[in-house]
């Protein structure tokens, strides 16, 4: 119940974006997301992230010292990181590359899109 | 069962620090770490983080476009930052200035493991 | 003088990358690079960039507030950080897409190469 | 004369700040700043770094790849940041620890400003 209102939440917190951009390239190329090849592996990941985030509730209801704590917050930070660029690197390799393939027009709108989510990154 | 083991690994995989530092700089001021005065805060700010994560999981799981899984990633980082900056702040004003008071020795001891901490946030 | 030294130093001190990768690519389009058609833009930030860092050189000798040079300091760091992610919107842009659409390998070679670059500027 | 224009403009960029607040707080210890002690290693510093950025500048007149130009880029960024890193790590070990020995009210508005420039350091 908290879990389904939380998830909400976090959903509804993402910056929009304009769905008239991937649907249009999605159907130029017809094929799954970037991420799909290795989806077990993305869930994994997420798995993990989600139980590092349960330990740091758990050390601060502990009490633990400050900095073990801020320790792993950096480990968690860092983790979501590397889950990031490996999504950039998955949609450059099909999302992009086949928009450039389907027409010039496709392809620059990805890289405008891929820009901006990568500038997110960067500029946390 | 599965959590458990989760939030175990995510605690081995923290930095280990040496003990010894933080144990004298307590016993030296005997105060509440840095966070106590706000920890139902930080909890509350945890729970949320981590539906946010469970929350990327199931867009992933619902193959939905990398770019907004990306747009998510990223807002859960940013969310991590602000409780690391949170952390920091509380330590400092806590800890660090009550290390600074107890002794010259505690105080160098108590800047010099707050700015290892600040490096591990900035070099992400 | 003592400015070409630095110069060298800093030449020197960039990664090496595998010159045959791009040049191959770079054959497979025979196009300029990816900023060449702002090449002016660009020469004009890096030459502003130079004038803050100069002027924070002056702020250290003239003994200003830590927290004043630091937060100079900040700026100059942002401004770089939007030359990369102005380069990498550029090169995703012209070097990527034209591989992509030159063959698949040379697309995936440039993915690579670009994605090894976001990741040395997210994990700054 | 570019020169001068460009410091002017860079220093006119920094954020402003309170100058009672530093001014009090250097009042109450007599001191110098953080990074007086070493002065000569900073300047040398930013020197390197000047001599970097215009070495940039130099790669991006001589139409080098534009993945060596953000190779470049990021080698300055990370260079500035440690210069960052340094300045909070010498700031918070003599203003911070200074102003928590003069007064509660003295560290703790020193403890804020340095937790705002942490942030601005981390938030890039």
């Amino acid at each position: 119940m908290t879990e389904a209102t939380e998830t909400t939440e976090a959903t509804e917190a993402a910056t929009p974006h304009d769905d008239s951009l991937h649907h249009d390239a999605a159907g130029a190329h017809d094929g799954p997301h970037g991420y799909a090849s290795d989806k077990a592996g993305y869930l994994k990941r997420m798995r993990r992230i989600e139980g590092q985030v349960r330990g740091i509730a758990r050390m601060i209801d502990e009490d633990e010292y400050c900095i073990d704590v801020l320790t792993q917050v950096s480990a968690v930070t860092k983790a979501l990181q590397a889950v990031s660029l490996a999504l950039v690197e998955d949609h450059l390799g099909h999302c992009v590359v086949d928009a450039a393939k389907a027409s010039d027009a496709d392809g620059a709108a990805k890289v405008r899109e891929a820009s901006e989510a990568i500038a997110r990154l960067v500029r946390m």
